[in-house]
């Protein structure tokens, strides 16, 4: 019988956490960390597809840049770039410390990391509606400056910060690149690191030519798509909390550890997932439930390794499980 | 009868000329002249694996993390999170401009960008005595000051420039990690990208963990022992020069177009060759000829696509083409 293979996304914090400065020592702690939780699926047989966000490594870099330009007038890299940047260090650092973690648990796989390009409609809406914001806060002036010379877009910052940043298209991802060979190096047995950051986002212009997108795809959206377009048979969020919750911080807040697609598809439309946080998550996991995918998991990395833990979305309810 | 197999290394400036000041226009405008040159390749049936180097691109990665941490406090990221990031940036680069050229072409071949580590020995000479000047040009109280913060090692540059550098080993390339995926990919007729920059140089420690290792591999040596570890048939340098010359920009100066292996060797042990420079390109040909290869060539990328030109190194002379 075919091994099960699992796509699992690692967030933000699985890679640094908020209240770290983002040192390499920190960085490879928590990779080795998180990685530890995922031995378990390892010794359960499956076959593993890691990807993982970007956003505070890429953030750096996107500031490193603007900092090399005004002190050394080194020339800005786009978006794109950037990007694949990041997939290129943070896929080095996360196969050098599953390699270690492996080795420690006397396991003997292989780790790969191939960069990945996603391809987006370069007619989605989100083209027209810049909503994802990037790199450093800049003040009106400055931001008034950059808009003129490159051609960004601003929006003034929210929640008491004082200032502007960039904004950048979030379109949806429609196709992975190379997502054969990824899918083959996985069921040899690899663990494939792929789609960091969201993939690199590109779209297809007039002439078939491959062209960048000045955009940022969403983490768990990618992963998702490349989870069904592998045919994965599960999914994991590794996030910063263990559950899904409904009503979340209100006094009738309630955690839904077994959901199935139309409840969770209710809560969705409800408004019950905040927007860029949970919400996406959410969608993700459905949209792999919906491509055929059998499970989708949201939940802390830490608990994953106890499998009672965590959020579960499955098509129907697992009764035998409740 | 299995197709010819070949590494393609591409030179600095077959990405980005020296008088450019880095524009991601100039970079991808170079790229694609350059792999415009590898379309007889394909033509002519050969596998193909693509290497490229990186020193503009992790030089700016460099100065941008000093910057970084000058203007915003960001950590500076070690040497081998910087080449890793440089194989994300390029070698998606590199797989577009690719895409784009092959689609031009009429050619339906797919490319694919492999994050490749390459494992050195700790015990190698070079780190006690480390060459490869990299990153910006400090003043004596600032790279003073760095050796104390970082412990960093600096050597007063030459040649009328004023200042001191960041020197790192340059070791030995001896192990390249995941060479059989590289190959099995190219294999399948996937013209597969790796070992960029050198490839991020790792070591071994005595638990058998993978650690990195704060250094810089020739890239040169390191395409050609993937070159030998994947059995390929040829082996080509992309560089700035058509030719091999012995006395090199003097009155006597020789065009070598047909070179033996003996011959070559005799003439490297006469220190012909550039240190740094056309050196480790001989000394990487001439490993790739021991270990089995076919043939070594050295040119420049627009003359590759007709085979009359460039320097060949091959085990004896081939006389039928003298």
């Amino acid at each position: 019988m075919e091994k099960k293979l699992a796509v699992v996304a690692l967030g933000g914090n699985a890679l640094l956490r908020g209240d770290q400065s983002g040192t390499i020592d920190e960085q490879e702690q928590n990779t080795t960390e998180t990685l530890e939780n995922l031995v378990f699926l390892i010794r359960e047989g499956y076959d593993l597809v890691i990807t993982h966000g970007n956003g505070p490594q890429v953030g750096n870099i996107l500031m490193r840049n603007d900092a090399g330009e005004q002190m050394y007038s080194i020339a800005q890299m786009p978006v794109d770039i950037c990007v694949a940047d990041s997939q290129g260090g943070i896929g080095y650092m996360i196969e050098r410390m599953f390699r270690n973690v492996l080795n420690k648990h006397g396991i003997n796989k292989n780790v790969v990391c191939i960069v990945t390009s996603i391809i987006v409609n370069i007619n989605d809406p989100a083209f027209s509606d810049p909503q994802k914001r990037i790199g450093k806060i800049y003040n009106k002036n400055e931001a008034d400056d950059l808009a003129l010379r490159k051609g960004w877009i601003f929006r003034e910052e929210i929640k008491n910060v004082n200032g502007y940043r960039r904004v950048v298209p979030s379109p949806v991802p429609i196709d992975i690149m190379n997502q054969k060979i990824i899918r083959d190096l996985a069921r040899k047995g690899n663990i494939v690191i792929a789609a960091g950051g969201g993939g690199v986002p590109v779209y297809i212009d007039d002439k078939k030519d491959v062209r960048p997108a000045e955009a940022v795809i969403d983490k768990d959206l990618a992963s998702s798509l490349l989870a069904s377009q592998i045919g994965a048979d599960e999914f994991y969020i590794l996030t910063d909390v263990p559950y899904i919750y409904i009503n979340y911080k209100k006094p009738n807040q309630e955690i839904k550890e077994f959901l199935n697609y139309a409840d969770a598809l209710k809560y969705l439309n409800e408004g019950q997932f905040a927007k860029g946080s949970m919400q996406p998550k959410i969608e993700a996991c459905l949209n792999f439930i919906k491509q055929g995918g059998k499970l989708s998991v949201i939940t802390e990395a830490f608990k994953l390794a106890d499998k009672k833990y965590g959020s579960k979305i499955t098509m129907e309810y697992e009764d035998d499980r409740r």
